[in-house]
């Protein structure tokens, strides 16, 4: 990982790899051939664009990269590191000298691939999700440091380059206020973005996914900015919709729904709730206010290292809320050939309710 | 995609779908189901995160996404877009109505989702690989064309922050480099940097991907920067390594010895040389100049919609070049605790020989 995270509190890598082989040993599994980019990361620091690590339940493990990445992670008591260009080797042959069943999550594999490692180690190779992903479901204060200091960039970000602006938005095109927020990020101090910004105006507010365009914003309309910073590796993720100007009193109605919406589903965050209920809470005061078919996807997600991650808030969703989980709330209305809002906040799930991490106004007219 | 190709020759999307389809009924499928990002973007300009083409040989091709990205891509006479968060949902409808078997990209898929995908459709789905790849190692002139802009913008951006700047980046972090550089391909007009930029000084120069750190770069150090700009999903790949100041002879020799490597790779570039021979022809030079060891990765790759795509020059490639191919040749040495070169060029290969897109001196010591 980057330098971005300077004074914060230093990841227990080596308590990470621990807590990971004592679940191998519980599951009865001697390995986890761990390949996914998030997992790896949290696992070993390592962010380079080919490597793995192999976890083993004896707490021998082994992180395999190409010499582009000499150096990059050092040896410890715990983690060798081995430059191979054929990094499944180690797996192979502890497989073929006798270690045991070795799983690997299928969802952060190739299907090529995975049947070329079954075709290395036969049965002994078996597929399950989760296992990483269920331990960094809670975030430690290394995390919630790093998440709420991308958090704080975010909005320090956008309360120059947009509610600072006010009316000095006329005329600007999405895609340049997307590079001034972006720029903005990282002179205060981000490594990087989150995610592409997404900058929408008027009636482009009604695709949720919009890329920003030479479209100059207007006066009267309706500005989405949904925006991200990343410090050492995590991410922010916060999404406002601001008036430049006035705006048609419709509109005004559309947000202020919104809001409220937003607002519901950031107090029902409570340990011990089902995490489904988030949605639903959010989700009836919008459909109460006449909107339930424009508001077209989940309420929000897990967001870490990943900037969606579990939980994911949907209707399958099973998972209750436990303290230490970082998400989003972030209802929106979307009407198309008219415009849309979106707002958004990451938080943290406390024993005290939900800390949230993008401390912002989420007014339509929010003062600097 | 987005509007940095701007002027640039529009690309004809249902031609590249037409040849797809007409690959198809050679091959004796129905049907492609599409999922890898860049195939997708490269047969409808869909960008999203989420979305899929179903292209079929009776060309009645169908595009699915969510509902975020409604109205990304329009409807044509041969495709229809269908908003669905089931995207496989057609494919599994049209092989139980019989359609015929059905290839999908077994390298562009999760282990975990081609089973599900398979357990909708039995023996009717089958694993392909290239089948959109081999269509793209040809590049046409729309893409050619993103692709010198993006080479374009890559060297002039170059030559403002590291040739101009000369002995004034001594002082300036790597990081610091990175961000001037990457600023200026975007305010040149790139819709974004193509990758993470590496800016590698003194020792770090051992590091073939190196992160910039905030490690400020001194008078007579090497100073190698791989860069790229985006423009409209296509991507550069750069790299030049300079000296700032006076710098030891004996990394000026290696500097040297690179630069012949490179040049002789470049000049090994005609229509039917088998793609490995470019590496051995660097390779060659390299190790008779006593750093054979020292030059630990291929020699090139292809380059498009895709920083790495096809042909990747490895010693196991059996592909010949094809004129329109676009690919890197970047050799370089690397001695740690000491220093490293790499001096690299994206270039298309016509029947006239390589056509260097990013055209830029290749010495240590360029002028403006």
């Amino acid at each position: 990982m980057t330098a971005g995270g300077g004074d914060l509190p230093t990841p227990d890598l080596v308590a990470r790899r621990a807590r990971l082989a004592e679940t191998l040993a519980t599951e009865g599994l001697a390995g986890l051939w761990v390949t996914g980019a998030a997992d790896l990361a949290w696992l070993t620091g390592f962010t380079g664009s080919n490597g793995a690590v192999f976890v083993r339940a004896d707490g021998r493990h082994l992180l395999a990269t190409d010499a582009r990445y000499a150096g990059r992670v050092d040896d410890t008591d715990d983690l060798e590191v081995r430059i191979d260009r054929d990094l499944f080797a180690p797996v192979a042959t502890a497989v073929s000298d006798g270690l045991g069943p070795v799983a690997f999550d299928p969802t952060a594999v190739s299907h090529a691939r995975a049947r070329t490692w079954s075709e290395r180690t036969g049965d002994a190779l078996v597929a399950r999700t989760g296992l990483v992903g269920g331990l960094r479901l809670v975030k430690d204060d290394a995390e919630v440091g790093r998440l709420a200091r991308a958090c704080d960039l975010t909005v320090a970000a956008w309360r120059v380059e947009v509610v600072a602006a006010g009316t000095d938005l006329v005329g600007v095109t999405e895609r340049e206020l997307a590079t001034r927020i972006e720029r903005t990020m990282v002179d205060l101090g981000a490594d990087g973005v989150a995610f592409p910004s997404i900058v929408a105006a008027g009636t482009n507010g009604a695709v949720p996914h919009h890329e920003p365009t030479d479209r100059p914003i207007r006066a009267g309309e309706l500005v989405t900015t949904d925006i991200g910073a990343r410090v050492d590796g995590y991410h922010a993720d916060f999404t406002r919709t601001v008036a430049v100007g006035e705006v048609d009193d419709d509109l005004l109605a559309v947000h202020a729904l919104v809001e409220r919406a937003q607002a519901a589903g950031v107090a029902a965050v409570r340990v011990g709730e089902p995490v489904v209920e988030l949605d639903t809470v959010a989700r009836r005061v919008i459909t109460e206010g006449g909107h339930g078919d424009a508001f077209v996807h989940g309420v929000g997600h897990g967001v870490g290292l990943e900037v969606h991650e579990d939980p994911i808030i949907a209707l399958a969703t099973t998972d209750r809320l436990s303290a230490g989980m970082v998400l989003t709330i972030e209802p929106g209305i979307y009407l198309p050939g008219h415009g849309g809002v979106r707002i958004e906040d990451t938080l943290v799930v406390t024993d005290d309710g939900p800390r949230v991490l993008t401390d912002a106004p989420t007014g339509a007219h929010p003062s600097a």
